[in-house]
């Protein structure tokens, strides 16, 4: 039997492939020829020019099947004379594996891969361990995973649960997992009154003010108090802009804009009706014409706490001693389109330095995830 | 004895001086010329460049003085190919005068000064008539009626009351007087507050929010209901701006501006403090840092009415059979820095063309005007 598969030396090798959203670098060619050769059946599933891989070990179809999901796209590396490490070098020193990527997520995908390789040659599980690995999660995401997840349904292809690789710790590994996420909209108002003179208000209907009164309503609205697994959503205005300079003339526009990050007591629907709502009710008492544009970015979503979710807090409880919170914080990943497809839930590495210049992973976290992937492979076919 | 002085011509004349401001244009001398050769001490009180004209019949120091206040600079001709007569030219066509400054305010002018040297040659009074008269009420208006006044308190003149001649009806001659004037002032608001994420508020301080809480306070308060002889005070937003492009950002500053039109109920201090005390609450509220910048164009005034408006108000009843309503609504004129002279009611023709292209005066209301003028004359000096 060949020996286990090295998760740093697989990071390090996945670091030095310079795979810049939407560049490939190198990284799933890497990842294919290393999972071809522990007997998973690779696809390349390209989409529009963004690389995506799928990997299953075991037959299509099967009862029992097991997902990961990551990416090896990173972010650009910004300001490179700011680094102290080649930012593609996969330095190790200190303790750390330096560069672009080594957390957000190379280090996670060698994790999952790496337990995975280890866990069907040593334990043949009765089931499917499918790996769905995109080049574009930091960029558009049109045709990343959901490209894949698209090629899954056509093809009869499913995973039973999914373990998304992304960061998920604040600080220490294992405090936190994500279960869902919150969801995000924004709504662009325009207000249009009737232009006059400063001196006589009651000629002119007034857009600023009108704005304003909607706008401190919206702001002092309670949307709710959180629910049994969201922090409470939440809303910020990000802008009012009138643009006139003369104190002694009331304009005829005025515009502003709201951003709402909202749980699963709420839809995109939902709170656009309440938005048009107050929105009517502001234009009834003072003549303001308020119009709306909203743009829903994603509706909230969760994969209920329960046997899928014990199994990682299980697994993560065993490997580092601490229990993760199940957690519905941050902003967005895949998961959102994960979710469609069955019950997910993210679980990875402290992710302090994701996006930062110097980012880099601690070695022992990275062999701490094997460990962790690895024991949650056990678990799910035991 | 020298036949009465038309009106009319004089007004003629006036308007055939090209006295757009900060020019002289011959106005000032020609009417100089008139009342000295009607017994009047012309003294010309120029300052900085601004012509004025200070003229005294009687003895100074008299007890009883009348004075009469006007400016013969007018505003520029605007779009001259509009037009349908010469704006220099005093045509009469249709039974009117047209041209600039025919309503503001050279038909009032000539009406007074026609008014004054008919009253003085035939029934000098004991007492003094005093006219003063500026090149500089359009422009800034800093060394204008102010520089006469100033002058007048150096040398010991004095004016027991004034009427300013500037229009005062809407609609028909002899429906208004004006016996004071709202004050004004315009309050720019900064909000600083913590920049951050739109998903995470509590970690920000929002600006917007706060000024948009803030400008609904200010907008929605009752300053008042109004008082005897005052409007309502009235409250306009006129903007805020924030300029921030970012729907996730939560920016760190926002502007907005008020402009404020007070009654005798208030003065510019106590808005002031009244800002200044619900900017301190939002800020406390809110934690966002507020500062104002409050400029104060001038206080209400009010000459309360008595037997001066009285006086008016009877001779425009005598002429016009309208007897006219005290009002204090309207913009600024030089009533302003006569009211801390002496008491000061403003009384003139209709101002409906004043500003405008084709400005013109019916012909028939100087006359009246004049003959208005002629009996609150007599009567203050009966």
């Amino acid at each position: 039997m060949p020996s286990p598969v090295d998760p740093v030396a697989l990071t390090a090798a996945l670091v030095r492939c310079p795979s810049v959203t939407p560049e490939e670098g190198g990284a799933l060619v890497l990842l294919e020829g290393l999972l071809s050769g522990a007997g998973f059946d690779c696809t390349r599933v390209d989409r529009n020019g963004v690389p995506n891989l799928f990997a299953r070990w075991g037959r299509r179809g099967a009862n029992r099947s097991f997902g990961f999901n990551g990416h090896t796209d990173v972010v650009p590396v910004g300001d490179a004379a700011a680094w102290t490490h080649d930012p593609f070098g996969a330095e190790i020193e200190g303790g750390y594996l330096w560069g672009r990527g080594a957390t957000d997520m190379k280090s996670g995908v060698a994790a999952f891969a790496a337990a995975a390789v280890d866990f069907v040659r040593e334990t043949p599980p009765d089931g499917a361990v499918i790996l769905t690995i995109t080049g574009d999660e930091e960029g558009a995401s049109v045709d990343g995973t959901q490209a894949i997840l698209d090629w899954m349904a056509a093809e009869g292809e499913a995973m039973a649960v999914c373990l998304v690789g992304e960061p998920t710790s604040p600080e220490r590994l294992g405090e936190m997992m994500k279960i869902g996420r919150r969801g995000s909209l924004t709504a662009h108002v325009t207000a249009r009154g009737v232009q006059g003179h400063s001196a006589y208000p009651h000629r002119a209907k007034n857009p600023v003010a009108a704005l304003c009164r909607l706008m401190d309503r919206l702001d002092t609205h309670v949307l709710d108090e959180g629910s049994e697994h969201f922090d409470a959503s939440t809303l910020a205005i990000t802008t009012v802009d009138t643009g006139n300079p003369a104190t002694n003339v009331i304009p005829a526009l005025c515009r502003g804009t709201v951003n709402i990050r909202f749980n699963d007591l709420h839809s995109g629907q939902s709170l656009s009706d309440w938005l048009a709502a107050e929105a009517a009710k502001v234009q009834a008492e003072t003549g303001v014409e308020i119009t709306l544009k909203v743009v829903v970015s994603g509706d909230s979503f969760l994969t209920p706490p329960g046997s899928f979710s014990d199994l990682i807090a299980d697994a993560v409880e065993a490997e580092t001693g601490i229990r993760p919170v199940p957690s519905t914080s941050g902003g967005t990943s895949d998961a959102r389109f994960v979710k469609n497809h069955c019950p997910v839930v993210e679980f990875g590495l402290v992710g302090k330095t994701m996006h930062a210049v110097d980012e880099r992973v601690e070695v022992a976290q990275i062999v701490a995830l094997k460990a962790i992937y690895g024991r949650v492979l056990r678990d799910y076919f035991a």
